[in-house]
C-alpha cells in the first residue's frame, strides 16, 4: 500500500507496513464483555488497557527495582502475535495446547516486517514476556491477568457463567499474578471470594468437558 | 463496584476504581475507519495504536534527547478525557471551540478518582501533551496525528471525501507535526501528494460549510 515510501526511506516504509498491519489486532476478539456495551473487547483495546493498568499500579511490583518502561512496552507488543494466531482463551483446554507453536510462526512473520534491529529487539520484549522469567514479565503478566478478573466481575461473572467455570479455576489458572505482585494476588482472591459470595461464580471445581 | 476493596486498601479501590471507569473509553468512537472492517476505530483501540507507534517511530523524533517512556505514557493517557468529552473531529471546526473547556472539566472529574499523588502526576503529564510545548509533547503530538493520515490514505481517502475535506486542509491542521519530527512531516506531506495523485483527495482549500 505505502510502496511509494520506499524512496524517502526503505527503513520508514517497513516500520510504516508494521504500522498500518498492527492495525488488525483491532478485528481480533477476545472473550471479556466491554462495560456497559453488548460487544467483546478486541484485543487493540485491552493492550491499551492493561498498558494504563501497569502505569496506575506499578508500586505493587513484587520487584522495587522494576523497569516500568520495558512493562509497557512488553504490554503493547504482548498481544500483536493473535493477528495471525487468534485469541486462545485462558480456559479452553484445548486451543491451549498449540497455542505456542502457532504464536511462534506468527511472531516470525509479523517482527519480520521490521527493520531488523527493531525486529530483534521488539521480538525479544515479546520472548520475555512469554517466558515470563524477569521481574518485568511477572508484573506484566500480573497486570494482564488482573483486569480481566475485575472487568468479569463487574459483569456479574457473565463470562464465568457462559463457559462454566468456577472458583478453583480461576484461581489455578491466574496463580502466577502473585510471581509478579502479591498485593494484586491478594485483590483477585478478594474479588473471587466476593463473586462467590454475591453468586457470580460458583465454588468448587470445573468439571472438565468432554 | 468494588467498594468492597477498600476494607484492603482504599488507595488501591480508588486506583481499581479508575482503571475499571476507564473502560469506557472502549465506547468512545472516532471518525477513523478500522482496516478491513466495517466500522470506525474507538478512542482506547486508537490510544493502543499512537503508543506503539511511538516506540516504532523514536528515532525521527526531532529532539534526540527525547524521554520516550514519556511520550508513551502521554499516549496512553491523552484521550481518556474524553469519556466524558467525547471524541472531538479534527476538521470540524464548531466543535473546536468549546473543546479545551469541556475537556478541562472532563480532566478534573476523572483523574480525581485517582490518589491526590498519581491524579496531579497523570493531570501534569496531560497538561503537557495539550500545551505542546517541551519536546516529548510535540513529537507524542506527532504521532498521534500521522496514524489517522496514514489509516484513511489505506481506505482510498473515504474520511476525507465523506467530509469534503481538500489536501490543503490536511496539510494546514496537521502542519505541527513537523515540530515533533520533521522526517514524519515529510512522510505526510508526500502521502498527501500521493492521495491526490491517486484521486483519494481532491486539491485546493476547503470551502468553509455554513
Amino acid at each position: 500500500m505505502f510502496d511509494f515510501l520506499q524512496r524517502l526511506s526503505p527503513r520508514l516504509h517497513r516500520q510504516i507496513e508494521f504500522l498500518l498491519t498492527l492495525d488488525c489486532l483491532k478485528n481480533v476478539e477476545r472473550r471479556t464483555w466491554v462495560t456497559g456495551q453488548d460487544r467483546r473487547e478486541n484485543s487493540a483495546e485491552h493492550s491499551w488497557h492493561v498498558a494504563v493498568a501497569a502505569l496506575v499500579l506499578s508500586e505493587y511490583a513484587s520487584s522495587a527495582e522494576i523497569n516500568l518502561e520495558k512493562v509497557i512496552q512488553m504490554l503493547l507488543l504482548h498481544d500483536i502475535v493473535e493477528i495471525e494466531a487468534g485469541d486462545t482463551f485462558l480456559y479452553d483446554e484445548h486451543s491451549n495446547q498449540d497455542k505456542k507453536s502457532r504464536e511462534q510462526e506468527a511472531a516470525s512473520r509479523l517482527f519480520s516486517l521490521l527493520p531488523e534491529d527493531q525486529a530483534a529487539a521488539f521480538r525479544s520484549l515479546w520472548e520475555e514476556f512469554e517466558t515470563r522469567q524477569t521481574p518485568e514479565a511477572k508484573f506484566a503478566a500480573a497486570v494482564d491477568r488482573i483486569l480481566p478478573i475485575l472487568m468479569n466481575f463487574a459483569r456479574k461473572g457473565q463470562l464465568w457463567q457462559e463457559h462454566g467455570v468456577k472458583a478453583g479455576l480461576v484461581r489455578s489458572r491466574n496463580r502466577h499474578i502473585e510471581e509478579g505482585s502479591k498485593t494484586l494476588w491478594d485483590v483477585v482472591n478478594t474479588v473471587i471470594d466476593e463473586a462467590i459470595a454475591r453468586g457470580f461464580l460458583e465454588p468448587g471445581e470445573t468439571e472438565p468437558t468432554a
